[in-house]
């Protein structure tokens, strides 16, 4: 039986295998196993402090008492926009990841309807995510659409 | 003659102008000109403590003296991510408008390879945007490309 609960700060090597594993699977052109270990090795400093204050957040599903999925939450400062012309915050959703063997029951869907509820619940009305090739499909079955953001490098 | 000059302080109304009227342009669904003002009253307030303290930049195009368009930059913190592996920030590009009788001039150009240089001096790799579709050639022509950025109304 699958359960959730709250991440927490013992789950820091947890949430950074779920990061990795998560780019690893979208086969992006250009994402060595080197980049993503040095992408990895840069995320655990960043996201060590926002798990212990709490402004990295989300929750662990988990599969009698083993860990088989997570997401990860955060809400971010952004400039009040058309599609929150009242608020000057944006909920984000990273880092969203099912162990292979539990994929296709649902635990997802389960986790992004947790996630986007306790956006919700903390008052924020807009929320975005950057999809993986993998996880499109799911996200625009619950009402989420793409956007107009590109990107460069710049050096 | 056009030349730029960095935004400052004073440049509070025109700025919230420039944000203004590049969202009517964008003939996007559902912006009436009733949420625009909504949103430019709490994008003002949102701004004017970022433009006194430098953490909003960007720069001005004047044309005889007159402003003419403008370019606006910040640096975000975001968790280190395949496309910059060793970096926990991005460049924003926002606001970026041209007076209607200004365009087809190289005016956006200018200021989006400003912008570009001036995120790379600050040492900032990656940067991303939010184009409009007017916006969106002069991007992909100066090596811009789609993200998979996708987003929802969760309240």
């Amino acid at each position: 039986m699958v359960t959730t609960r709250p991440v927490s700060p013992d789950d820091l090597d947890l949430i950074c295998r779920h990061r990795e594993e998560m780019f690893r699977a979208s086969n992006a052109p250009g994402r060595s196993d080197e980049l993503l270990r040095t992408m990895t090795a840069s995320f655990r400093v960043w996201i060590e402090p926002r798990l212990r204050d709490g402004s990295y957040f989300g929750y662990i599903a988990e599969d009698g008492g083993a860990a088989v999925g997570g997401i990860g939450l955060m809400i971010i400062d952004w400039p009040p926009h058309p599609s929150h012309p009242n608020q000057d915050k944006r909920g984000y959703v990273l880092n969203v990841f099912v162990e292979p063997p539990h994929r296709r029951r649902g635990l997802a869907k389960m986790l992004m309807d947790l996630g986007e509820a306790e956006i919700a619940r903390r008052g924020v009305s807009f929320a975005i995510l950057h999809a993986t090739r993998m996880g499109r499909p799911l996200y625009e079955q619950t009402g989420w659409s793409q956007t107009a953001e590109m990107s460069k490098q710049v050096r």
